[in-house]
């Protein structure tokens, strides 16, 4: 698989904004020389093309004449919609024809899809989906963010794996430092589920520096933080949330009297580079990971460099031949995953 | 109990900063009128009154010739310091010369002494520590966050039926919106724990509005958000942390260029008073419910103001009579407990 340019094949009806945020997005990303196939209703997408100036780019439109809302649950949207984007997309990797899709729709229904559609790796008892986050230094990897809520020490113990190959392959880290999410740095800290976790990582050959808190999160001095998708989704959306909350109190403190009114005008740079540094669009996607082909699910408000910014994140997941690694590593883990030890 | 004023025995000896911080706390606290007994070295303490001006207030000092270190294990600390200020504090409230305690020491330790010492209300199943967290509008309460790491059902709507009434009788609020905390706004979405909870808590009479996400905890839509103490735990130092690297970034970026470093120095009030809003010394410590007095825990690094605060929460809390109030709710959704419906 390395040395050859991965195809994506991209959900064009996903996603609050839809085809305006998404097809410019897979433009750009053709015009850089990444091959892309644009799945979904093809006399729309072919209007949206229209509109831009697309050059001699490597674009394929794949027709499906079906789509999945934001409303329809999973399992609907797999039995009831086989048409529908995100499954022709799912089958597109499945048959060969591309290497990786990107979706803002639907997440559930594209975990869904991903798993029955192209499957899971040999071995990987749950894909876990991964969020990568801006810290003080460097992004770092946060998993199972919503996948998996319910989970066992040997379900962790390969979300660690995974983002390991994650970390490498996708953000060019040379040797990972895992931290375990839990409520206590010492050893023995944390529910029962992060106790024997904690035993697998602790006797992996993985870069496993032990119990991590929630406050050690954003310092970025860990690259990884495995938790159960429960408690991922709740600190994923937490932070979100937080930051948010923090702006708006912050800029209402700032328009309260002019003096501060003239203050925050002037650094109004700082704060557009601060703005920057937090963005989420930065790494717009969350890779799906344990599955036969990258999934990337972008956040439903993704714009257009988020999209951008995820088309080629799983670009850069084939190319480094992830999943060749992510196999590697199961095989050679697959004692302490039998013997949960 | 009403109508009384409440008696609060004061840990002189924990915290990172000792004796320094805490009896300043108290003789505030006592000159406005709130009657104290210091617990701790009597010769450190009477030290450390003497250097302040302590007019005519109501302060009593107990001696007590150990103290409970952060390094000393909970049972360690129950079973080899018996004679620890924390333990001698929480003797005070078991024989009824005190009405709560406020120890800003080894939380586990406290948490410990106040249930083996001091003792459960009658039917609590776990007690649990609260956090007080400020918001977009006013302050809320997260229940657990990280008293019971484990939890079941049970456990989580009684931690709702008692951040009720700490709501209620502290922060004075009519009729506390309660918020299940959890991965999805519908019924159905979450856990296994958090699905059957969210069915009890929906048959209550508490002003339960349903599920709430991590993204909700800081709007101040809810009063309370309820979950585990893993998650809880998670969730606030994630808090904690999130706003320190964020204050972190922008402060590098405000000293980045000339002309931003004067925007914040004309900005610094607003600075200020949004320090002030998101402060957690306003609400200085996190109530342990569930036992038959009011047990305060105070962060290590708390302040005096942080440590003043707390020790007026724990008069308010006896002043309104919350233990009975406690018993009330326990007594009217005995059935639910039970039955788990």
């Amino acid at each position: 698989m390395p040395n050859i340019i991965p195809r994506i094949a991209v959900d064009a009806m996903g996603g609050d904004y839809g085809l305006t945020v998404i097809v410019p997005a897979a433009v750009n990303c053709a015009k850089k020389g990444l091959p892309i196939t644009l799945v979904g209703d093809e006399y729309m997408i072919r209007s949206e093309l229209e509109k831009l100036d697309t050059g001699s780019c490597a674009i394929d439109i794949v027709h499906a004449s079906q789509v999945v809302t934001m409303e329809d649950k999973p399992a609907d949207a797999m039995r009831k919609k086989k048409d529908s984007s995100i499954q022709v997309a799912c089958r597109l990797v499945k048959e060969g024809h591309a290497d990786g899709i990107v979706s803002a729709g639907n997440s559930g229904a594209t975990v869904a899809c991903g798993m029955f559609t192209i499957g899971r790796i040999k071995g990987v008892l749950r894909p876990g989906m991964a969020g990568i986050l801006p810290t003080e230094k460097n992004p770092m990897v946060l998993l199972d963010v919503g996948a998996n809520v319910d989970c066992k020490p040997e379900h962790l113990f390969q979300f660690g794996l995974m983002a390991d190959v994650l970390a490498r392959d996708v953000l060019g880290y040379k040797s990972p430092r895992i931290g375990l999410l839990t409520i206590g740095e010492e050893e023995g800290k944390g529910n029962t589920l992060v106790k024997t976790t904690y035993a697998m990582l602790k006797n992996s050959s993985l870069n496993f520096v032990g119990n991590i808190e929630g406050r050690d999160i954003f310092t970025g001095d860990v690259d990884i933080a495995v938790c159960d998708g429960f408690v991922g989704n709740v600190a994923l959306k937490l932070s979100e949330g937080l930051a948010k909350s923090l702006g708006n109190l912050l800029k209402g403190e700032l328009k309260r009297d002019i003096v501060s009114k003239l203050g925050a005008m002037l650094a109004m740079k700082a704060f557009k580079r601060f703005g920057r540094l937090v963005d989420k669009s930065e790494y717009g996607g969350a890779p799906v990971l344990g599955l036969n082909g990258i999934v990337l699910v972008c956040h439903g408000k993704a714009d257009t460099l988020a999209v951008e910014r995820a088309i080629e994140m799983a670009a850069r997941f084939v190319k480094n031949d992830a999943v060749a690694h992510l196999k590697e590593g199961l095989a050679a883990h697959s004692e302490i995953i039998d013997r949960k030890i």
